[in-house]
């Protein structure tokens, strides 16, 4: 193991231990770069401890029935902090220094002040990268009592499933939630203040999910939010009329906000937004030799777009002159409720804005083709936005059985430049989901080949058609 | 509907209605041209009747509990049939005559010859497509009663599972029975002849299916075969010296044969082989005129294989002097057993023939990745052999879930020229399973980028670190 010494000046210090600073620890100490690990809390961050493994984990045993679905969640996240803790805790060139760490005026070498377990110190870097991740957004809800009130970062350390639980918020944390509660036997409410669910998505997508988390016996209501909750009562009064009664819980998953309070940033001169740490696609702020990676940054609040961007950090730095590979991709998003959303591309938004005309849009309903069939899949689609002559893909969403995985597919099209044009013909396996990929580019084909117009589009169809037999 | 007119020359007669010759029908339909459909058994051939669909279909009853999983089997297969026998039988330009179809010595246009309930009757075509299919391998087990012995064609008619079954073969149908039928409770056993399953796959993928069904309580006994069953005790006798007691039902599941018995092909001079119609990629024989699409041929035994080169054929017929859209392309497979397998490129004997030396290979243990880990994951795999300098991919194959869905990530980088080099900085969703294609492409970087070699190594592999906690 690799004790901090006070006295030197390290190549990097990293504050934060989550996704992106563990990406950049073990990047640099990789390239043999002595590296100090600064932090306060658990090693892992929201990831490992309070986000996508734990949550991984109860949809897993809420699903295949595991007994005591919150006790095994837990074993397996402490298993895997522990283990990522005594990781970082043995490593030869890694100094993990236990507390917050925080920015000051000093430039080369960087100095960050620790507070913290580990005392007051002082660690010297040439480089600072800033990883301090994100937390919830909280907010007072008129008559809540603060023990009936949780978020992410309390969830986990239930004793059992609540009988009953309003989600506030409809994004990916309520969605998740609302799949693994529901399979546990929560009465499960979601109350989104914008008029759909997954604002970021497509319509369509929002849709088919509100589709599919009703028809599991999980009420979603729109356009509205908790104006009032009355204790005695436990009921939960909507800005709309509605009354959820009989509430245990409320959760709220609104959002998240980067930790930018105790950094010091203003005293580092490095540039910064409500919505986080502005940062370019390698981690480089605006301060020569501090970069600042994952959610703190608002530029992504995954792990895997922590990652992506953490691992060009690592090249920009340990190899400053050599051509670095693996410019900026296609960035997914997927959701692990049931049914999975996932989703790659520009964002609705710049669809919209780059694109206002010159685009088609292709959809296919899981329901309709076979494998929907043979499964009785009810809600499910695929919905792509395509440039106009070309069918480069724009955007790609789907919702349905391991959307998170065959994502893919969209995203190495958007990677490579491979539009549904070029995309036709590539066989999937029958009966499988991905068929609906070959559909999409059948449909374009016969849209858009000039010599074939309407013949082709019934022959392409060919076996695999629509099948609305239910 | 389009009633037969035996005094028409038709553009198209179709022998078989199952995947290939329901392409072959309504593509060229589709164009416009007028078709006999020749179909001796019921619309929609193995895969709606005997195959996909009812397997499907069963597999999702089982692991659902949907209740008598076998009558709502039935129930699917024969909605699907009604509805593709409506199709076919309305269909304005398709004439579907009932009965066996059998080329005769006319040529231009040819005559092919039709027994059965439609009465012996000549159907004259310019274009005769042979999509007669398959039908299984049957042989007698010495000792052992025909009520025990199924296949394929009768499985899906039992009334409840069996208490206990021996399938012997250890290919896809089996694989797939296997995982349907131990869900419902039945004691099964596999004998396959070969040493190990799936002896088309890589023997990488064959030993983590076996442990995997064997962690099921599967028995799998390879490298035998069942020498003599003994009535009196119900009990199989293997080769090997075991004995498997109170056996319900055997089932042959060792591959399927073209049914070309009864076609003429002799006396049409259309050339054969045991394995089935030689035919091109286009579906083309040695006769003018005379083609052969899907499990005839021997070229495919799956529907995905019999549509593609079916809709090929589509448009070398309706289209001869168009250029043609999307030519040959890599052919997956795929298994829909737990675990699903999935597999595409060159077949393991092309690797090993054209690659004798210059490839390399790369695995991904998917109980070690981060989903392994919070979903319990035990026995999973993916396995790349690649061109050893560009990382070209020459065969790729996955076992664990949903394969087939995200197979197709590796089956674009095939048709697309897309090696593990250019896959490397590709982001997948954090943690799907698919985040073991970019752990392969980083494994390549990592090995082949000649200016880091392995302290970059370290570096890419990053958080998705191997995790065996278990």
């Amino acid at each position: 193991m690799a004790a901090f010494d006070p006295s030197r000046t390290y190549r990097a210090a990293v504050i934060g231990a989550g996704s992106g600073g563990l990406t950049l620890a073990v990047g640099l100490a990789g390239f043999g770069h002595d590296v100090v690990l600064i932090e306060g809390g658990d090693v892992g961050g929201d990831c490992t401890n309070l986000g996508c493994i734990p949550s991984k984990a109860l949809l897993h045993a809420a699903s295949s029935g595991i007994e005591d679905p919150f006790t095994w969640t837990r074993a397996k996240r402490d298993h895997l902090r522990n283990d990522e803790t005594e990781e970082m805790a043995t490593h030869e060139r890694i100094a993990l220094v236990r507390g917050w760490g925080r920015l000051t005026d000093h430039r080369s070498p960087h100095v960050v002040a620790v507070d913290g377990p580990d005392g007051p110190v002082e660690v010297r870097a040439e480089h600072v990268i800033v990883a301090a991740g994100s937390e919830p957004v909280r907010f007072p809800i008129d008559g809540l009592a603060a023990h009936r009130t949780i978020t992410n970062e309390e969830i986990f350390e239930l004793e059992r499933a609540p009988r009953s639980i309003v989600l506030v918020g409809g994004g990916p944390i309520a969605l998740e939630m609302a799949t693994a509660l529901a399979d546990l036997g929560t009465a499960v409410s979601i109350v989104e203040l914008r008029e759909r669910l997954l604002a970021a998505e497509d319509p369509l997508v929002s849709s088919t999910v509100a589709d599919a988390l009703e028809a599991r016996g999980i009420a979603v209501h729109t356009g509205t939010t908790i104006e009032r909750f009355d204790e005695p009562t436990s009921t939960a009064l909507l800005a709309d009329g509605t009354k959820i009664d009989e509430v245990e819980l409320v959760m709220l998953a609104v959002g998240r906000r980067p930790k930018l309070g105790r950094l010091g940033l203003d005293v580092a001169g490095v540039e910064h937004a409500p919505g986080g740490i502005v940062a370019d696609d390698w981690g480089r702020t605006n301060v020569d030799g501090i970069w600042a990676v994952g959610d703190v940054t608002g530029n992504t609040l995954t792990t895997h777009g922590a990652n992506a961007i953490g691992r060009r950090t690592v090249q920009a730095i340990a190899l400053p002159r050599v051509p670095k590979v693996g410019g900026p991709r296609a960035m997914p998003a997927a959701i692990y409720s049931r049914p999975q959303v996932a989703s790659v591309g520009l964002s609705v938004d710049e669809v919209e804005r780059r694109h206002p005309a010159g685009r088609r849009r292709y959809t296919v309903d899981l329901a309709s083709i076979d494998r929907g069939y043979t499964d009785d899949l009810e809600h499910g689609m695929v919905v792509v936005d395509v440039e106009r002559f070309t069918g480069r893909i724009l955007r790609a969403a789907i919702v349905g059985p391991a959307a998170a995985e065959w994502i893919g597919i969209f995203t190495m099209a958007i990677d490579h430049g491979i539009g549904l044009r070029k995309m036709f013909g590539t066989v999937h396996p029958y009966p499988a989901y991905a068929q609906a990929v070959g559909k999409l580019a059948d449909e374009f084909t016969s849209d858009t080949l000039p010599a074939l117009p309407k013949e082709f589009a019934a022959m392409v169809r060919g076996r695999l058609a629509d099948r609305r037999l239910r």
